[in-house]
């Protein structure tokens, strides 16, 4: 019960207060999404499964959450003049959205290996795209000089209080629906996602466990939490081109301390789930939405202790961008 | 008001009250399915669109609804011989599931040009299957093979009150979740759900409007209608599997005198309309309930004389089954 202690002390970036603020701020502007369920992924797993369908969130993922509850806490004065941000996509959609909404421009660094339906998603929302290198630092650094030529309000990603605090109104939503959860399964990345999901879940039960879903080509997370120190990757390579990021100096805490535990899957297994999603589903999830789904799927997972104590699961399929052109194509 | 006189006569396979009844019946066996909207498509069709999943139905698509509706219709001594039919795949997988769920056996006769996922789920419910040639004929010819050799009922994928009524359900959920709705498009094959949908909507609210949807390749519906006599068509060629069999003699007077208009669309269309779900509603739906949207989307739709008078219309997504087993394999 350490890491609990903790939360009290509210030594993270987040808390249940601003996770509640966040919650009262974004509601005009985001879906409270669904919660499904399937019996036959529940004779699959052998589980209790739900799944938190971000997919039909405002602009296909739940970044809208942090997005809009970091651009609508600006002061008008600094909101005139609008916001950047660097994103593979799906924060990048989210601000310009955000944005739109506020009525300030959004500058978005995009990495040059993005998704083409997510960059069109930045556009359809009046965006403004700036290309940057796919490394960590060339995104970075083209946003500084957007900044500073601009003016505008940096918005990072995932490491940034309001983000985090907005993500985490995914687990307020979700115990009200199912309030009785015992574990939930998160997809990792920068962990904005997971740290907003877990301060906000603990706080409400502090017994409920909380699993990290990382692929295997981007796994700083789990050598994070292996090591106890914050390990970034410069070279990441999954098709799930949402979780790329490594962890930041905000996140890295909630995760050391709270998540309690990673599960790290390949390729096979993420495109395996994200089938699942379509054909037992029926939705469309993008690979880094279905990963939580190949977690519970994974023969990892049902060897580690806490197997046999999960009974009522949910996952957070957090997006369903996905760029299936050559398919649409092969269909003519 | 010809056509609404007509209802009020009875003359048709099934009622209002026969629907209400199978309603009663199915209820604990089916899925009271969402409806959904997108800003995104009432933005791209300049109407108010709301779909009725029906993808998210037990088994995938509606049509557990006539054969649940069928098999619990039966008297126990004729159940017990059980059930066959013949079907390109989703009312098999529904009379497998639905016989399952009775205990009794179901002998499904399947063309061999049926999608493999479809087939799988006839197997996956239970159901005994017996192939056949593509063609009607073969089909009906094998199925009467069958029925003779185990005494087993025949239950007709649309040319029966019991499925039709079943069917109609879906317009008994829809009037109640959409009240207003001026608008019902709804794909047609057999005409087993547009009988159900129509005899429904117009006895509920006599000025709504019913509109088929009919591919290019299959085009039966929309031939009998214009000629005034029931055609057939012994070849079709359509990537919507499920919208190959022509009206029979229960379907073609409903067709004939209450849908108001049939709009046939191309493969193209029905695609296009496949990847939008896909892309913005984040639904799989197969192209054969896709071809709704394909509708309203439609440059021969705009040039209706009712386009003007349609503002809220109800799109019925009749199922998500759709084998896209080439696509992924390709990102493996």
């Amino acid at each position: 019960m350490e890491g609990v202690n903790q939360l009290k002390n509210k030594k993270y970036a987040a808390d249940i207060d601003s996770i509640k603020e966040a919650h009262t701020r974004i509601s005009p502007f985001i879906h409270k999404t669904p919660v499904l369920s399937s019996t036959s992924l529940d004779s699959i797993s052998g589980k209790q499964l739900c799944f938190k369908c971000e997919c039909f969130q405002k602009g296909g993922a739940f970044k809208i959450r942090g997005a809009s509850n970091a651009i609508f806490s600006l002061e008008d004065d600094q909101a005139a003049k609008g916001v950047v941000t660097h994103s593979s996509g799906n924060h990048a959609a989210a601000i310009s959205l955000a944005a739109k909404l506020r009525g300030i421009p959004a500058y978005v660094v995009i990495p040059k290996n993005a998704p083409a339906c997510k960059v069109e998603n930045v556009r359809r929302y009046g965006g403004q795209v700036i290309w940057s290198e796919a490394t960590m630092q060339s995104r970075e650094s083209t946003a500084t000089a957007v900044q500073q030529r601009t003016g505008a309000n940096l918005i990072h990603p995932f490491n940034d209080k309001r983000i985090i605090s907005g993500q985490g109104t995914i687990s307020l939503e979700l115990l009200e629906q199912v309030p009785d959860l015992d574990t939930i399964i998160v997809p990792i990345s920068g962990g904005g996602l997971i740290s907003g999901v877990t301060l906000a879940a603990k706080s409400i039960n502090p017994s409920i466990r909380v699993l990290a879903a990382e692929p295997m080509g981007a796994d700083d997370a789990a050598r994070s939490k292996l090591s106890g120190r914050l390990i970034t990757l410069s070279d990441t390579n999954t098709i799930a081109d949402g979780l790329r990021a490594s962890l930041g100096d905000l996140t890295w805490p909630v995760v050391r301390d709270l998540v309690d535990d990673i599960v790290v899957l390949d390729e096979n297994e993420i495109i395996k789930a994200m089938r699942l999603c379509y054909e037992v589903l029926k939705l469309a999830v993008e690979p880094s939405g279905a990963i939580g789904l190949a977690a519970i799927l994974s023969d990892q997972c049902k060897q580690k202790p806490y197997w046999k104590d999960m009974r009522k699961i949910a996952i957070v399929l957090s997006g369903g961008n996905v760029d299936l052109g050559v398919l649409w194509e092969s269909l003519k």
